[in-house]
Order: structure tokens, then sequence, then C-alpha cells
């Protein structure tokens, strides 16, 4: 078992310091399947335009900001829950004036 | 891919009225290996304390509760994420005076 408050979880650096990754539910502590990421993205920053072979599913807790996806761009705000399936091109945009959180779950590292 | 706000996904009544689940991302949406729901439990009311052989990783939006966990009880509010391991008594209730909302990922039903 784990119970923490995600501003315990030391965050990292991930493509810049513009975006920030917390791993709150990871291999490390037992998880078995998936694990839970802790995102913020600065205003005017973005996760990169690219592709994998698994898949996301995203809420979103604070900011606004814009999904492209394959090329499609879309709007969020607080309260969107978002599935990307695997092997599709996708990146979160931060579009508004404060820093954008969202929840990401991602199958289990190998 | 899917993208929608979580009050455009129907509630329905999990264990009584006073828990209510939205399944946001689920099966049915193409997600090949866990569902993401959303939980809203009344002031008052809990989740079952009961196990099973899956994981939850939940993450806390709104509200205030305690964890009743293997007999010990742990108090969160919103922005806790919690690991609840297969096959641990569990349950979730709401000590708070506001509608207690969180996120809980699963693996995927059969």
């Amino acid at each position: 078992m784990k119970i923490v408050h995600f501003s315990e979880v030391k965050a990292e650096e991930a493509y810049g310091p513009k975006v920030r990754i917390r791993w709150l539910i990871s291999k490390f502590d037992g998880a078995p399947n998936f694990e839970m990421r802790h995102f913020e993205v600065d205003p005017g920053a973005s996760t990169p335009y690219h592709s994998h072979d698994w898949e996301h599913e995203v809420f979103v807790l604070e900011g606004d900001g814009v999904l492209r996806y394959e090329g499609r761009e879309y709007r969020f705000g607080p309260g969107y829950a978002i599935y990307i399936p695997p092997n599709k091109q996708h990146c979160f945009i931060n579009t508004g004036d404060k820093v954008l959180k969202f929840i990401c779950v991602i199958p289990k590292r190998k």
C-alpha cells in the first residue's frame, strides 16, 4: 500500500525544465500492471509530439490546453479525460496562463 | 482516441445511491490494459470494505476522507495518490461535508 500527497513525490524534469513528472505509483511501489504519473507543463510549453506503442489514460486536474492528435487539435480544461491509443501521434500543449497539471497512466514499464 | 469532460459521462449507482461511478475510459473505448473510473461518494457514505484480486491506483480530486486498509485508517484529501495492492481489505470513507471525488484505475475487466 502507498498513500502520498503528490507534492511529496519528487518532480523530475522531462523533455527540459518546462515539463515535470512525478511518478506517483510505479513498479517500484509494486504496481503489477500500470503506473500513475503526475505532469506539470508550464504556460506556453508542450510535451513532445510523438508516438509510441503504449497507450495513455489522462485526467486533467488544472489549467487549459490543447491536445494535438494525428494532425488535429482538441481543447481541454480541468475535468477532461483523454484516451490516447498506442502508436498515435500526440502532445499536450499548455495554452493557458497557469501551470497545466494532469494525471497520465501508462502500462508498467519492462 | 477519446476526449470527454467527466460530467458528460453517465454517473451510475454503485453499492447504492450514495456512491456513483463514471467509466471515463473503458474497454469499450478500446483501452487495451486498464480502465479509468471517476467516483463520487456522498458525505458520510463509504465504498464497501472488501478485497479482490486486482489493484487500485487512485488520485483524490475533491473532498476529505479516510482509507480503511487492513484494519488501519489513513486520512487523505485532494492531491493524494493511493495504491491498493490486490487481495487487501480496503474502503474509502467520506468524512467531510462535501462530495468526495476521486479517480480509480483498475486492470481491464475480462
